[in-house]
């Protein structure tokens, strides 16, 4: 009788095994420890908010990919598709107690129910960082300054970040006279890098005209450099304008040796329809440009006009975690470690239980991570477990070695054997090469 | 007008302000580093399933605290209620890829629709670590040995263990030859605490017999040691049985020096109707009994028994994180820290702003975690922010002081002023009684 329930998982959902999740918490970490180097402090939202906060007072003909329901009190609620809508919520819910400028980061998962077909998930993990509250070049700064750390820090030096700025290209719009095509225009511009200058210019002349085509296909376009970008976005704009100056300020901060990294004006960058009205930017890797931009994003005008008066200028970015590990994971740049375990007790008598966690315990104490193996196996399926877990020592210890206080420790990458050592040799030869973990 | 949105959230939910996710990132990373110490490995599951995985077949009738829906898909589908349930699933889904035992643990949030009016929330975190494929005193041990590991990391060591076995329970029941009245038994013994002995053996009088019931009161009291507590057992079940051979092997291990904390044998303690067939325990804090069991768990016989045929005995426990916390908090075991920055450099000069993010980026690379702040405020108003956020140390720093490459440092506790510093005289003030984090 097959009473059994397949255990499936829902189409665009995962499990993360170890070895994923071993490595996720490695990036997070150390995305955190930069973080906060910068003075960003953590958060966390509800996963389920009321359908109202999360798709606003409009949000009556659903987004499809919103998960929304009704609940056991018949609210109308939905789980969270981003973690931009929370965080304008959380703002105004806090106001009094906050601090403002408030740099913020938030590492949690968001549910899309997204076409998996284009190989889209629809549980995933983003990471966003804000400085909210601020309406500066220092903190538009800064935000690019914490890309490059994070990157660096992930061991990834070898990237382009390209940025522009959306209120520039609003005054050329405005100075074309065409600021009511704005939406139609982005629309146009964000499709360059998937259908090419030619098919966008001829669709922009047909929206547009031709000569204001030709314009914006030369305003998009990258100079030899970055001043020289600047110059032309000046000239095409009809004079120096408030958001020109901002953007000349970063690219003199940038270019004034704060940064290493190549950060490019790129005036072809928009970010689609998003609600950005300042800086914004996208992040290649040099050896993996098929994926796309790992981390974008850019400055708004007021996060959370929704829900407060207050206006709450800011600037911030998002790294969508799944697409960065898989980077990472074929770049080399993190390990696949099955576990964290440095040392694997085997169990020879089970008479010896009670010993065997006390050298355990011992290890421990020397910082090293051990396993106690709990049952009688034969002893080549226990090397094979160890194996298996990415274990690189096993400690081989009966009665008479228990009787001698010495050990027999086996280093299962060449198979050799160390024989009849004290604790210490053994915890030394443990640690050697790899730093205890603290 | 006010369109705007009320900026609330769901009944039972709550946001965490970074002063809380700190301190709830702290625990979390102590706990790891135990598990991971043990040999544990990290896993993740989907937050949404399928219902029929959730609940089993029989779920027709939802649980009214199951947060349940249909998806766009028109698929019915949960959200997570315990990690147990999607560990199980896990377990079968990878049966192939694993290795056994698997120990893992997994620290997420889950999701009841409980009444809020007892204190509880709808979302909330749970800790769960278990050992799954090894039926041995081994691993029964080392979940309690786990357990003190943990608390103590936590600097908590003021605490009981208090621990018994179902199998004993229903060795005694069916010499007692009432195992068809397991259920009202169990529920009325896990009464006990809240209604007290007299009432207790006044129901199970009226279920069984006077007689009965008096043994009943007699075998869940616990003796003077945890001898006495084995023999009385072993008497009143009969003589011994495999279940009293694992308890007595248990309490033999934990008297034998493995453990500094006080483990009590108390056969009260049966986790009521849950699924566990072994050794069960809670834990309680000395300091705080009020609160409950802050870490339960137990030993089940086949974890994954709805969706495999290969019998998965294991033993595990749970640390509820929100309760946990709150106690740490009550016992001034965590701190209440609005940030984890060290330094906070004034803008005095907004033209200084690539100035004072290269300072910042020097002390960085110190292992100094550095906010620039970002604009030019009254410097009482950039002083109270950084009070506000409980950074220490300010650096005040004009075209002077850039001139002479010195800086002044401003200890806000103190408000001491340190003047004309070098950097390094400056990094090892802000460095001096707290380790530089690594």
């Amino acid at each position: 009788m097959s009473d059994l329930i397949e255990p499936r998982v829902l189409k665009g959902f995962r499990d993360s095994l170890p070895q994923k999740e071993i490595a996720k918490k490695e990036v997070e970490a150390i995305l955190e420890k930069v973080f906060t180097s910068f003075g960003f402090v953590p958060l966390d939202t509800p996963v389920l908010e009321y359908a109202e906060i999360l798709l606003g007072k409009g949000g009556g003909e659903t987004d499809k990919q919103v998960y929304r329901f009704f609940d056991h009190g018949n609210r109308d609620v939905a789980l969270r598709f981003d973690l931009t809508v929370p965080f304008a919520r959380f703002i105004a819910t806090h106001e009094s107690e906050l601090y403002f400028p408030f740099k913020r980061y938030h590492i949690a998962k968001v549910y899309r129910g997204e076409n998996t077909q284009r190989g889209r998930y629809r549980e995933f993990t983003q990471c966003d960082f804000d400085i909210v509250g601020s309406d500066t070049v220092s903190s538009d700064l800064e935000i690019l300054l914490v890309m490059e750390s994070s990157f660096k820090a992930l061991g990834i030096e070898d990237l382009t970040f390209r940025f522009s700025h959306r209120g520039v290209f609003s005054y050329f719009l405005s100075k074309l006279d065409i600021s009511n095509r704005t939406v139609e225009i982005l629309r146009l511009v964000d499709k360059l890098p998937k259908i090419g200058g030619e098919a966008v210019q001829e669709q922009l002349s047909e929206l547009t005209d031709p000569e204001k085509a030709e314009k914006i296909l030369t305003f998009i376009s990258r100079e030899e450099n970055n001043e020289r970008t600047l110059e032309k976005l000046q000239d095409l704009s009809g004079g120096t304008n408030p958001a020109l100056d901002r953007l000349r300020d970063i690219c003199r901060l940038l270019s004034e040796g704060l940064s290493r990294s190549s950060f490019i004006l790129d005036p072809s960058i928009t970010r689609g329809l998003d609600y950005y009205t300042g800086i914004v930017y996208e992040t290649f890797l040099k050896d993996l440009p098929e994926i796309g931009s790992v981390c974008s994003g850019g400055r708004y005008d007021n996060l959370a006009s929704l829900y407060t008066k207050t206006r709450m200028p800011g600037v911030g970015s998002s790294i969508g975690l799944d697409r960065l590990l898989a980077a990472l994971e074929e770049l080399g740049k993190i390990g696949n470690k099955p576990s964290n375990t440095d040392l694997m007790i085997l169990c020879l008598e089970e008479e010896l239980t009670g010993y065997y966690h006390s050298l355990a315990r011992d290890f421990r104490e020397k910082g090293i991570a051990v396993e106690v193996f709990p049952e009688k196996r034969k002893i080549a399926g226990q090397f094979s477990f160890a194996e298996k877990k990415g274990i690189p020592f096993c400690l081989i210890c009966g009665s008479a070695e228990k009787e001698s206080g010495k050990v027999n420790l086996r280093r299962l990458s060449t198979r050799e054997n160390l024989d009849s050592l004290s604790l210490e040799q053994a915890a030394g030869i443990i640690t050697q090469g790899h730093a205890p973990k603290d």
